[in-house]
């Protein structure tokens, strides 16, 4: 499997940023997120404080954002990161998409609005799922509840019906969706909370109950205390320092994921920082060798 | 006196970005520096990674940056900034120009490659003064040796040259002298060190000795150190947390003079940062009135 130098986690102006110094510095990177980059800036209507780029749209903001990756000839791989394990000399990503490998990691996947459901995290791993990839699989036979919160969703939940025997879609969002026959759709129910029976799974939701094998919850981010095990967080925000640096060697974040203000202009300015901090990681790490 | 909000010292990315943030929060700024922004990128033959702005050479950055302040109608008082006096509920500024008044204070000057002469710091106020408006009258009818750093500097020259008996004046710039008459220059002269006679200060050059009553240093910038009593300095860097905050209350740093990376969206992305810290720190204080 190749190894990166340097997995940026993130497409918003942190992760980019990051790409972009990685880059000129000659690392090796990967980059994980959306081609589209931040729905968040997209939506946004005018940004007056991104200095140089005085009273700009979010939209054209993006346009010069994806123009600055062209010229850099930086390419985004469309994942969303389930995972990051520290091995010891390196990091192993999960993705929906496969495992990447990389020797440094830059955490950019900006704020996370997750507020979990009740009993979620007691049963993670234990009938609940965030990535259909990674543990279908172990339904293979059995049913499922699928929380899809974009129409990218649906294909994990076409993945899995091929698997098991049954899958319940609960879209959290208006579009039509668009599914597999063998997927059952049901709308209108808000999932309140999980418990665990025996070996089944009950999804609480806000007019009943849905009794499943495994829940999969396929949100856009994974809070980050999930995210990395061991990480340090406080307050939803991973704890940096000036450089940057967590608490986990080789760990790097930036941008909103650790905390306010949660401005376009300073996520990009610790994206630079975290990049050259992981350029130093490296050389550190060489010259160990 | 006409008290600020916000004082900004500097018209880098990090006071540009600093002064546009408080702007917009409508706070009512005094933004100290230059009108042609920065040398330091004027001369910059390509930013690569700049985000957002690709491939930019130094004068279509700064253009960029001045089209921003113009956009938002902010002006740049021409000024260079001598000394910070925290006075308790507010800061007295201490320019050439004159004295300033503000609740908070962003020091965003740069990197301060100030090297002081051997005996420099020993002798300031005791004969060494780094502003002739500060501290021109008390040569008057007496001899002193100005070292100018830029042409600009030959106008508080001419200013002595008003007051005291006899200005010799050593340029540290190539450029021809415009100087008033009644000013000895002295070139090809590099001062080394100053030492203390009696009542009499001796500049030493490489290629002799200057004596005179006192000794004006007008450098670009004053070091952190020297620039505000108490500033809490670490191998020559302003000491900030993740908040922008300096040791004292009010005041802020950003940018280069706060370490590395010397980066100009480092720099922008420090700016925001203490902007923000700056109207916090301005909002607890009137709620606690």
């Amino acid at each position: 499997m190749e190894r990166y130098d340097i997995a940026i986690i993130g497409t918003g102006p942190a992760g980019l940023e990051a790409a972009v110094t990685a880059k000129i510095r000659n690392k090796n990177i990967l980059l994980l997120g959306n081609k589209s980059l931040s729905n968040k800036i997209e939506k946004a209507h005018t940004i007056k404080n991104y200095l140089g780029l005085p009273e700009i749209s979010g939209e054209d903001l993006q346009n010069s954002f994806k123009k600055h990756l062209e010229q850099m000839e930086i390419e985004i791989t469309e994942d969303k990161v389930n995972a990051v394990y520290s091995m010891g000399n390196y990091f192993a990503i999960q993705g929906h998409g496969g495992i990447y490998e990389a020797t440094a990691v830059i955490l950019a996947c900006g704020l996370s609005t997750v507020k979990e459901f009740s009993g979620e995290l007691e049963n993670l791993g234990r009938g609940v799922s965030y990535c259909a990839t990674c543990d279908g699989m172990l339904y293979k036979g059995k049913n499922v509840v699928v929380i899809g919160y974009t129409k990218e969703d649906e294909k994990e939940a076409d993945y899995l019906a091929e698997i098991v025997n049954k899958v319940i879609y609960l879209p959290m969002y208006q579009e039509e969706t668009d599914h597999d026959a063998r997927i059952e759709v049901v709308r209108d129910q808000n999932p309140t909370g999980i418990e665990k029976q025996d070996n089944r799974c009950i999804l609480q939701t806000d007019s009943g109950k849905i009794e499943a094998d495994g829940i999969f919850i396929l949100r856009e981010s994974v809070a980050p205390s999930q995210l990395v095990p061991g990480l340090a967080i406080e307050k939803n925000h991973v704890i940096v320092d000036r450089e940057q640096r967590t608490n986990i060697a080789g760990l790097f974040a930036c941008g909103d994921i650790t905390g306010a203000p949660y401005q376009y202009i300073k996520a990009a300015g610790e994206g630079n920082v975290a990049a050259l901090s992981a350029v130093n990681y490296l050389s550190d790490k060489t010259k160990q060798q």
